[in-house]
């Protein structure tokens, strides 16, 4: 495609703002060592070549990053952001710009954001990298002949895999999807260490307030939740925790958390984080329960997870007191809630670090090349541990670390089961 | 069986010992809300009644509480240490003295511990709780005709596990066994924080010296590794990581620990702790890289992890410095390897904490309970994760803790597949 | 003054910023609950009414919230930023609307500041609330005869202390200057939380790097340096101090951090953070001892503790890759100096932590005051601990906190000197 | 003196027990590298040849070192403990052998201990090394003719100093003393990381309960506290802290704990832990508001901060369930005390680490030389801070650091008081 058929062809708010965007993806590319190494090397073989390949992730530098670098060998890429209020324009314009086809305009309505996402469907992918499913589940509903062509998808996300699951119970999975997600280098360190550290930054820095002795509440103790309250604890912080698994609930407990009732764990709470997955972590009955100037933040998959329709409804629209910072008074009560309850890592900040999302997003580029160089069976997979482990070993060499291995001697110890002799 | 019956049935040190064992059994029955509510309900079924049960683990008060609440559910239990190091004399005599059978006896050698372990296999047990799958493997091996005789096994630690691998790719897992180790309730908890808060304790009080300010190189990162490194941490000290596993690498690298080549991590160590569950962990060309004064400790499943064998062929036999503290002077640097290489945690201490041992002992006693109620298939099995369940919920409930519950609006969210509506 | 007088005797940026200023001032007026309940009280008594003060701190939405406080209690404010590069235009340009003439501009030259500073002198303040001594010692040097209407000085940093030390020795500190930075609730609070904290969200903001896994050299273990310290490995980085003090290097050593010489702290960092509160902390000949890739940032006093004159003459104007992200390379390695050499935490956000403003502004509000209403010696005063403690009082109050109290049985315990009978 | 001279001038518990001692104290040697270097070096101009020195410090194996390390200089020292639950009667048996004059027991009675220090105080010492001011007071009390002949006293604990000070006040401190609690290479060490690293430590060992998901209340947030709070949280516990000081509250506060009510801190707490220096820090009242279970301990400086005597009137004479635990049952609760309210990490365990005690000692020995070389004034005096840092440099250089220095540059820049130009 020439330049001004992807122009055509895309769908973006500012193409002026390539500039911008432009320098942040090199920022990326400076600081991707897995990407660079292991990802470009593995991609080199030609398996995606002339593959029609959907990006659908948040669209901020990281994922234009890796949508280049598909596009580089050889793929035939559009990219769509998987949140409205997460694109950013400027990233938009720049991935234009390098030749790649985007349908994502930051903060539309939900009827564009379903526009945009039908767009990206009708490029008929073989190969999507999805985030929540956002885009493979409106095909499966929307676009159920183009399942056909599916070689396959590789999920990003906690949510995106339950509801892929949901999708196999319901008997509608009927292309091989691959369970990015679960890759120890991506659930273990994006989840983990770069979603917790960003939502704590972002929640800094919309309010300018201390993280120092201050009560969080963290709603969901999953991956996400154990780096926040680590994470929140290392700020000075007093972490209250909510669950409702009772082994992750013994974890908070022997994490040194308070693992708490919902009324207690909220009435003393300065911030508020929701990281389950799921939807209304914070509800309707939830706001009364809060104290004066309780801050509001998400860190899980939805803007959905803190019910701010119903928050409107109970207190009005709500006022913009500072930029992403929506203050509610109810019952004489401010609370305040960031970024409107979208994602603050993303909505909030330019997103987890760089370094993090080398990991996670080696894991969908590898994943990617998996499926366009196997044939797979319908139905969810999981990520190949042995790329796994590469992806692990790439990230050790950029540090300069070469691992210790096992000595015979020790291997044959490991399996024998009579040891006495 | 009379008193007299149990005594000339048992093979113990001095029964005189027993009133010091017999009050650290109460301690521990004392502080132990899970096997108290839970497990005591559980077995209350008659399930074990008349079951002739083996407890052959570290033999201490935690075990001893376990193996009296087995007698007390009607089972004929007999129990041994798993390692003659880390058996406490006076527990032994409390059990004795309460009508347990004891084959165990601190410090003897090789050949008496196989003697006590082949005593404990004659009396043809159907249930065995094993750790280290010492009795199970001994049984395999030289009584394979009493394995008809097994309903199953319940093995309490990695190393086992390995082991039973190896013993079923062998074809000899004849029986069934079940991964009790791999219960989130026993190696979430008991390896991470118990044997890890326990090891640290025993370093110090051992040698009377400061964990502020020190360099420790922890050998392995698996459960037992990352809660060493974190209380390393926690204490003041720097902290070197050796893996094998990539993965396990990066995320020591993400924990804030050095991940190191070998040498460079025990060049400049103060404590090097072995947490491997193999053997070697500190091997023979390892000495030569320490610095004057290093500590070495054992916290993984061997006597065999630091191999003390071959410091001695090249140091001598060593001198006791301090009690539990032998001192080796190599090339004129002095080496000190505690409790000459076994688990530091129970020979240099009670064992861990007797809250977490709870936790542990609560899934063997409901893992013994569930071979004694249930026909299961040769091979190894899961810990049903139900049970998992009401052991967190069960300690949850000790502390006054109730959990959060899904409301339906959110479980029908997680079982859907579209979302937009 | 009128509107009208106020704008005219101010010099400003853009007075069309304040409506986001006023935004930014009524949230700092939120989160103050002891400048709101203390402060506010004691300055009621009419000491500072009619007194011309002058207040000379980084000129944000904090400092104007002091700055509208003392106006509220009668006192005729004139303002001005301590550093061009920390001002915030729309700050000052709320403060002018609110009747307070300011002068500063974000980003002016050395001599416009100069030209500002000046102008605030010649107003003929009474009391100064100083940081650096900036004001203070511009008087001294070129307006000397304006030291008579001089009622005393409130300066806010360890490094303004040194000057005014200085000045004493030199026999010029004529008038009576009170050392608000030494007040516990201030150096306390403010360095080693509000400046520490804020200084490590400015980092990883401006690069969207990751904080864990990386190694920080802090360069300094003041209280600045020490939180920096704290925070950093809270975040899973693996830190380094470079001092000059033995007692400061023993204190990281035993906190756990490496105490290293200079090449090799620099040798191995991705963060160098200075916080000396002197200059040149990272100098011309350091560079080249860095890595490739290194980020350099400033949290002590001046922009010239890292000297960046020095770079640039070594590797040229460098390019600004990102806002506030300067690229230098050097023998063809990359190094990144954030908002080039100033305070990270202030020009590359907005500052401090609001509530622990609260406490070092409490602070200087009550010096204000306690100028006002005593006349002092010339020289440095301490700032009176009973005003410490009521200060601390506030805040725990404001937390619903009581405190403990001696009983007499305890008093007089330990008032007595023979105590065995 | 002679060998039997030695013997018929000391009052000990057990000679027989010297073996045991000398190892400890070797051990310490081994691991002095500060009394090693600088204080041998120092200790070797003779200025302490044949002067009466008494060391009246908790006789364990640390102290002993230090009072051979004076015999060493030629002084005639004798020796005594500062308090009868904490002396070793090895280390004392070996100090006797070592030559040295010890009037110390283990348990004693207040009486026999009495009659211990008046026994050291009839030595008529010259230079007294004491430990709250147990034997400066009882001369001042007891034998004032014996002030003549004092050239000094050097203070260990924050609670002596307070002594002194009340018998400054009275006009009886007609001698110099040395506040050597005050030097920074002792409080900022030995209190904060010692002590509460070893209280830690001895509360874990004696329970063999959990560190992990506990509730630990702290009474006194000085420097003890601080760090008893800090090795809390690094274990995995929830710290409150109870205090009286308004300032000390918001730093705990600050620091991520909870500051906290009496009533409510103790409700709750799993561990309640005394570190205030002085009496009733638990008092009678507060046992009522405890819960079941809870376990006491004391890290401060008396037997006198856990009010055992106000407990057993309340709830008999307790029970000793395990070594160093003793039951109260207080209205159906149980409440245990560790070694009945001893100094928990010198009677529960071997004291403070041994390069902690090196560097407080490494106080003491120079103090005592200062004192030997110089005439002071009576009244209490400041620890040269020039030896603080030879101390601490002494430490670093032990450890391979050298530190960086001020270039002429910046030592110009710190002492100008104009800067602009």
């Amino acid at each position: 495609m020439t330049a001004a058929e992807v122009a055509a062809n895309s769908r973006i708010a500012d193409p002026s703002l390539a500039p911008e965007g432009e320098q942040k993806i090199q920022w990326v590319a400076r600081h991707s060592p897995v990407l660079n190494r292991l990802a470009r090397e593995r991609l080199a073989d030609g398996a995606l070549r002339g593959r029609r390949v959907a990006v659908v992730v948040h669209l901020e530098a990281k994922t234009a990053y890796l949508a280049t670098l598909l596009a580089e060998a050889g793929a035939d890429v559009v990219a769509a952001g998987s949140n409205p209020g997460s694109t950013q324009d400027s990233v938009a314009a720049a991935l234009v710009a390098r030749g790649i086809r985007v349908f994502a305009r930051r903060g539309v309505s939900r009827e564009d954001f379903m526009e945009d996402l039908l767009a990206v469907a009708d490029t008929a992918p073989e190969i999507i990298i999805d985030d929540g499913a956002e885009v493979t589940s409106r095909i499966v509903e929307h676009r159920p002949e183009l399942r056909e062509q599916l070689r396959g998808v590789t999920e990003e996300t906690t949510t995106g895999l339950g509801r892929l699951r949901a999708m196999e119970a319901a008997g509608r999975l009927t292309f091989p999807a691959i369970a990015a997600n679960d890759a120890a280098c991506k659930h273990l360190f994006d989840n983990r260490y770069g979603t917790a550290q960003a939502t704590m930054q972002a929640i800094l820095r919309l309010t300018n307030l201390s993280g120092a002795g201050k009560r969080y509440c963290v709603v969901g103790y999953g991956h996400v939740g154990k780096g926040l309250a680590s994470y929140a604890e290392g700020l000075g912080g007093i972490v209250s925790v909510i669950e409702i698994d009772p082994v992750a609930g013994v974890e908070a407990f022997m994490d040194g958390h308070r693992i708490a009732n919902r009324e207690d764990a909220l009435a003393d709470a300065d911030y508020v984080i929701t990281a389950t997955g799921g939807i209304e972590a914070v509800s309707r009955d939830d706001f009364a329960l809060m104290k004066d100037g309780a801050v509001l933040a998400n860190a899980g998959h939805h803007d959905r997870e803190i019910d701010v329709g119903a928050l409107e409804e109970l207190a009005g629209p709500g006022e913009e007191v500072r930029p992403g910072v929506s203050r509610f008074v109810l019952d004489e009560k401010r609370i305040y809630v960031l970024v409107r309850g979208a994602l603050v890592n993303i909505a909030g900040l330019d997103g987890n670090p760089v370094e993090i999302m080398d990991l996670s997003f080696a894991v969908q580029a590898l994943s990617a090349h998996h499926l366009a160089s196997n044939e797979l069976e319908p139905g969810l997979h999981r990520f190949p541990p042995q790329l796994d482990r590469e992806i692990a070993q790439t990230k050790l060499a950029s540090l300069g670390v070469e691992l210790d291995e096992l000595r015979p001697s020790q291997r044959a110890f490991l399996e024998q089961w009579t040891m006495w002799e």
